[in-house]
């Protein structure tokens, strides 16, 4: 959604061709109709191979390609997704992320409409996650060589004073929370893929979760022992790496894991486990058992963690195994997903 | 060429598949299959979501898609490329390389044997360069979605405390020296392009300048006014960039650009002006006249600066134009690249 004050800029060419990534006059004319203009800032103003900066303390380096299909889709877009979600990488570092680069890999034929609207989404995500886009590149590859677009955000982030985030954290007995309801991404790109359209109101959770955990790592500090965000593979192959990982294992109730309606039943008509759908604006934290009320309850109060959840701890029982107790009192191993679900959820 | 430390692994798949971007067994069967072990350091080991270090001081950052085509060609790969690609952006800012991150964009269906191949060679890039691989991203796209492999490397360095780089250094009257012989990896990749195929013994010149860039900041220090690598576009495009940002002219001087005697074979042969041929291995440096000569000669003691030479002066006439002296004494303008010569060439 392209909104009044920024408007396309007036230009001679429709679409992307190859020239526009020959590094010559059109690459210049691409960056310079409006681009530079629409991500300004001082560190990018200087048009270098590189950004410079003065930078000190821990420091979190994060990179990510996006090569979601479609690339608009409801709730979002690869650009909005390409910032959020390198964003929230650094976040599980326990950092706060503050500046990026973008590198967009781009097909020739894609529309300068479409891009100019996904350069606007970058835009708008980056303000509202309160990073900089300090430096970039731009490729074009031959019609049929990509797909309209991919994207990469690499990221840096000093890590918070009172964070320490890591595995080798995590205890048994700790609690795990998970921020919000599962699963909502997946299903939203799931509901336009081709060949598998199916309406609902469905949008992507996809959001910067940077300020949610901040506010966290503010109060809790180094009781949040270790932050996760169940993108690709959802939350059953992230708690397998955990798991895997730690030497430990995880018990999962299945009765407190938010799901919304909507993605219940539409994982129920594809026959997929909630479990294992991608998610963009959700985190689960490994918490002390005697602090996870209280960080729910917390959690609860901020920005995208308002279905916030226990929904499962750590055990020395089935080291490296995930097992799923259910509603009905049954209980199976969890593995990490076998196979793919969907491919290109981000 | 793989050699005998880096024995391929054993796997029970020989190529791609889109399971292997799903972040669950398959992604992990793929990266605990050898490659961590390949790219190993403690940072990269920790496997989170981001790297996480102490960092202090002057800083760039940079970044780079690759999407060069071929994949192998005389003299190096994309693997290579993308860790050389990314210490040399970080070298023009004056910065000594550190800290690269590594996200793939795999197209289904690159063999396992390719992918390896590549692998070893980023490690060996990295080796040489004297970077480490902290942080990655694998993702992998339907057959016809991608062409093989894309790379995209950021990179992290520290500023040399000595230097101080930048377009708004450059002085009426600097000499600009070249570093190399320019348009050889252009025509290197164009001799194996697909339709273009002629025979010839050129290879790449793709090299990491960081190590040469050192030496001379060692020495020289803030007399580096400015540093430039003519990659795509090649040295015309970059002379008219810093034209057009500095306000001022350039004076080019056809003799003493030194070109390869097959490139310039190959050049005559395809029509085309080696001031536009792509460079891997040849960087531009803006310095005072008077110490010119001085850092011309120190840089032909160095690896990758045999054949230096000063090509050019910055003026004060014809502001934002590049002027080419030619060898019988005519002048011309000398513009940007226009429209695109070899797409994907780096």
């Amino acid at each position: 959604m392209i909104t009044l004050d920024c408007p396309m800029p007036q230009l001679d060419f429709d679409v992307i061709t190859l020239g526009h990534g020959s590094g010559g006059i059109l690459t210049n004319q691409l960056l310079e109709s409006g681009v530079f203009d629409l991500l300004k800032n001082p560190l990018l103003d200087e048009h270098h191979d590189g950004a410079m900066f003065e930078w000190s303390g821990r420091t979190a380096f994060s990179t990510d390609s996006y090569v979601i299909s479609p690339i608009f889709f409801p709730g979002g877009n690869i650009g909005e997704l390409a910032v959020n979600g390198t964003v929230n990488d650094l976040a599980m570092c326990g950092a706060v992320p503050k500046y990026l680069s973008l590198s967009f890999i781009l097909e020739e034929g894609l529309t300068m409409k479409e891009f100019w609207e996904l350069l606007v989404s970058i835009r708008r995500a980056a303000e509202k996650a309160g990073v900089s886009i300090v430096t970039g590149d731009t490729k074009v590859v031959e019609r049929g060589k990509g797909d309209k677009i991919f994207i990469n955000t690499s990221g840096l982030g000093n890590i918070h004073p009172q964070a320490h985030i890591s595995t080798k954290n995590v205890r048994a007995g700790d609690k795990i929370i998970v921020s919000g309801s599962i699963a909502t991404h997946g299903i939203a790109i799931m509901s336009v893929r081709e060949g598998l359209e199916f309406e609902t109101t469905l949008t992507s959770d996809s959001a910067p979760l940077n300020h949610t955990v901040k506010a966290l790592l503010d109060e809790f500090g180094a009781d949040i022992h270790l932050l996760k965000d169940p993108t690709r593979g959802g939350v059953a192959s992230v708690l397998n790496e955990v798991a895997r990982d730690s030497r430990l294992g995880v018990n999962l109730f299945q009765q407190p894991i938010p799901v919304l309606e909507e993605v219940r039943g539409a994982c129920e008509l594809l026959g997929l486990d909630p479990l294992y759908v991608a998610n963009e604006g959700v985190f689960m934290a490994f918490v002390p058992a005697e602090k996870a009320e209280e960080i729910v309850q917390k959690l609860r109060t901020l920005e995208y963690g308002q279905d916030a959840a226990i929904i499962g701890e750590v055990t020395t029982e089935h080291p490296k195994q995930v097992v799923l107790h259910s509603r009905i009192g049954g209980k199976r191993v969890v593995n990490m997903l076998v196979g793919e679900q969907l491919p290109r959820i981000c």
